[in-house]
């Protein structure tokens, strides 16, 4: 495998590393369920430690859902008139409607006309339809060559399964120190498109491999899973679990393409998720956009649900929907790039670094300690001279036990890994403490 | 009565029913008591059902207040030299200073000039002028007139009785299901006024004619009383019971002339009154004025202070005292339309509409419910095909209990009417039902 | 004395009085510690009625801080090659770094550069430097005395003391009707500079000049305190009782100049004292400026600190640090002026009268009680002639024992004192009493 190559030439390109695994996964026909999902899960277990594939028979009761049929196709195309074939599967498996029924008939251009999707205001793109719980066929082709077609006899065949199967998901766990969960969720259902959605799991199997490696506090999960039917799935099996140990979540998606960062807020926007989500982004990206759960659209949906209530917000880049590319075959390996990747990871290894630091603190002393012997402040006064250790005196006057890191950076301005740091050497300096866990706490 | 007639003939013309009936009231003398009252109240009662008229005698303590004698004018009017009459209450009651003691008299000009009230800025107008509580007389007339007046000796005539009689007022109660109440006031006091105030008392008898015909969660109960001493006199009399029951209450004041909607908020701008008239009039009228309870004139000064704490807040169109007319002959049937009234009439019925329906839900279901089996989502996906069913989804995802139908509208912007008709839809496709009482609420 | 005798000769003219109790003080040399401090106090003293001077031996543990050596200075100057003395500490203190220790040796001029200071941006003005917690010495000069340096040997003579002696500070209680304190703090440790901080003490000793006077319902304590060190071993020995007791506290400085002026917010900008600050501010000088914590930089860094806690907020005129005369010899008796202090002093007198006068009230009468007998409101109704009563109503209608003075000032914008005033009136008509202490209180 070519993204193998690069995961070894260049352990330390990450950007380059995530977009090998992209490319490797672009191929693959990916839905709801089916073959394409288990390859898609055994080839993020070679990135993702311990990735554990979970099966789901069809007819299983989720909550309101059932697991529908699972859903293979061996082949599909259309036939023109003069007998070259059109819209192949093989080519490109968007040209088949997802979950599309088996058929081999012939058909008029008019009939046909019934079964196509095409985007005259992106005449060259193919679009992405789905049709998971009515079954029926269809096929997707490019506005252009749609207006190409002439009268005729056309046939259409399509040679797919629709059989009592299973849902497929994957799932890696990484124990902590505490049985509090950081969870990350992110979906393997579409196919062939880069940023919605290879960019989500493909960035989070490398934070998966880099928290495997790291010491935690927190324990970690990942999940892997089919959109909507498949977080659906996995929270009818886990729900309890979830909801006992799960701090913070985010579902990870369109974070391949070069625009600003987004977050999507979770029910009440009041979460720690979205407090580390905000305070993180608002150094890391000052451009980032904030969105109302109003705006949800990935699996946010799921997870927020009332009676679910997981402390889980959305993060992408330009929100899905709102680049043109969404859902079309313009969403592919050129949009996406290892910068953008690159930076996506950096942005979720600093939001899980600040919530593995974030404490509330308390001082040891009352007033101000007296710095400058420490080498903390000048000792010489001079106009000004008090400034350089405003970020120490600062922090300080914030940590009376009340307050984690995420709420004095937001009073003071700095961010929350920097106060991590001050935090270290006023600790060391014997001038701090961690808060006891029943000291008043605002957030 | 020509009012009658519009009544019959035009049933389901609300505007062309209420105009009619602010028509017939018109001439009458209204004051804070007197035969007038009297005699509006047993025109309200044709169309009020049920309205009954209570007398309290003068001298009744209410509160920090006395029940002030009754008055009564036969005629009034000043004669000019040249024996003329002017300022004839016969012809306009407004000529005549409200509680204005009886007199019959001879003076020069100079010494009329200081009974005399007329207005500079409007020269053509009548100004409205009342003395209850300081005994004194006077005339009200247009500045033209008065500024034609020549030296000479005038005679002044008053033919008026102040006497121990009573303050008459009228309620009217319909019981509902519950005894929680909807409280609406309206005031009776003002003489050949159309905006302020035959509006308010018009409008809410033709409500009151409504709800006695509509199925009722809440008891409703309509009151109309002199401005002011009415209101306090009534509250001394019923405070408890008000205290006990009243959820929501609306003072009803300039509601016919066409400018746009008024709100004037309770005293700390929280209730329940307050969040249903803002919430409806977001959608109502969107450029809907709101005012906070500094602004205040009308008997939201008497039912929200302290002590007193009913949850009221007042609803007019262009606020009293911002518009030219106000207080003045100006204020005439030319000024008030039936589009505005019936305007009008149609958003308290949608407030109390919206009263009615207005429920804390939660849904039956973990995870969003699966919606396209039930004909209320798209079966096929394809770009922007959820963005349909969104009013539904968004109303489900803060059906958790905690929000009623004002918050979540307040929450997703869709109207509370449109969240109640989406209620029942769920409720049928048994995903929804109404959160029981103890569940933590959010408002 | 000049001073005294502007005391006794224009007893009614504070600003001159303040003004020339500043000049008194100028020239001595200030310090954290020394004869200075002491002389300064002895001098405040005369104005200031019982304030007691202490005296903490050097080396007294002061929370984190260690009460430093005493320094005194008897003289210090620099010799020109040419026998010309310059940077003179005799003509102005400021010449000398504070703390410098002692020295007497010559060096070239490029050796000599290392111990001088000057300002290249403001060349005629002395900077203001000191070195209390490292021993070292220097001088400071103007840029362009400094510019005219020419090589040579240089003789740098200081005839100073650093050795075991005591910090000095003063503190005036005045107690009053309740043990319930508000609390003054002021430094003294400035040497030649006018409007900080000769402008802070000497204000706080005409307010307590006045205090002493005046009837009082809280109690009061005035502190002339070292900055930072004074502070910190002011509370060292008191903080149980301050901090059982101080209800308001006020840090002054720089008041002295003619800007408007600002407010520095307590930690969390919610105690009684910012409540007071602000509400009086808000009437008295509407373009003051406001600071958050993060801008402070004087004692309130102390008073405030995590587990002080006192309520305490600063005030200035123009900020420390945002004048270009801060913290140099530019700062003198001309950049100060009796009407800025004389306006200082009357700030923090409203100030106080404003804390002495709040209360929560309640109305004894249900419903708007009936003014014009009472010769409150006008007893004819007009347009327009329920609005001169317009305050009394407002005021009244928040008197629910909620709210106490400074929330009702906020709600209807009037000034505090004014509804003092108003409720003192309607107090005597029986319409108003003091809430009890249980009531439901909205700060």
């Amino acid at each position: 495998m070519q993204f193998l190559q690069t995961l070894q030439d260049e352990s330390n390109d990450i950007g380059a590393s995530i977009y090998g695994l992209a490319s490797e996964l672009f191929p693959i026909n990916r839905s709801i369920t089916g073959d394409g999902v288990r390859e898609t899960l055994k080839i993020l277990k070679i990135v993702c430690p311990g990735l554990a594939v979970h099966e789901v028979p069809s007819g299983t009761k989720a909550f309101d859902w059932t697991v529908p049929k699972e859903w293979n196709v061996r082949e599909a195309f259309i036939e023109r008139p003069d007998g070259r074939r059109i819209a192949e599967f093989l080519k490109n498996n968007l040209h088949l409607v997802g979950y599309s029924t088996p058929v081999d008939c012939l058909m008029p251009l008019a009939e046909l006309q019934k079964y196509l999707h095409s985007l005259p205001h992106m005449p060259s793109a193919v679009p992405y339809v789905t049709s998971y719980y009515e079954e029926r066929f269809g096929f997707c082709l490019s506005h252009e060559e749609r207006a190409s077609l002439t009268e005729g006899e056309y046939r259409v065949y399509i040679d797919s399964e629709l059989k009592d199967g299973a849902l497929a998901y994957g799932e890696a766990v990484f124990p902590g120190e505490s049985d509090e969960e950081i969870f990350f969720s992110a979906y393997i259902c579409h196919p062939s498109m880069a940023n919605d959605n290879l960019s989500g799991p493909c960035i989070a199997a490398h934070v998966a491999a880099w928290v495997a490696d790291a010491p935690r506090r927190y324990s970690y999960r990942f999940v892997f899973v089919p959109e909507t039917i498949g977080s659906i799935t996995y929270m009818s099996r886990n729900l309890d679990a979830l909801k006992s140990r799960v701090i913070a979540g985010f579902n990870l998606s369109c974070l391949g393409d070069p625009g600003h960062f987004s977050y999507i807020a979770s029910r009440y926007a009041n979460t720690l998720a979205d407090r580390a989500a905000k305070s993180v982004l608002k150094f890391f990206d000052a451009n980032f956009k904030s969105f109302s759960f109003l705006c949800r659209g990935s699996d946010e949906r799921q997870y927020n649900a009332p009676g679910v209530d997981l402390p889980l917000c959305g993060l992408t880049r330009t929100r899905f929907g709102d680049f043109p590319q969404y859902h079309t075959s313009a969403d592919d390996m050129n949009f996406i790039t290892p910068d953008a990747l690159a930076g996506s990871f950096a942005l979720i290894r600093e939001i899980v670094e600040s919530l593995e630091a974030n404490r509330r603190y308390r001082v040891k002393t009352l007033c101000e300690p007296q710095l400058s012997p420490r080498g903390l402040y000048p000792s010489m006064g001079t106009r000004g001279s008090a400034w350089e250790a405003r970020s120490i005196m600062n922090f300080m006057a914030y940590c009376d036990g009340a307050n984690d890191l995420f709420r004095v950076s937001e009073i003071i301005g700095e961010p929350a890994l920097k106060l991590a740091d001050i935090a270290k050497i006023l600790i060391d300096a014997e001038l701090l403490e961690e808060a006891p866990a029943n000291d008043e706490v605002i957030l």
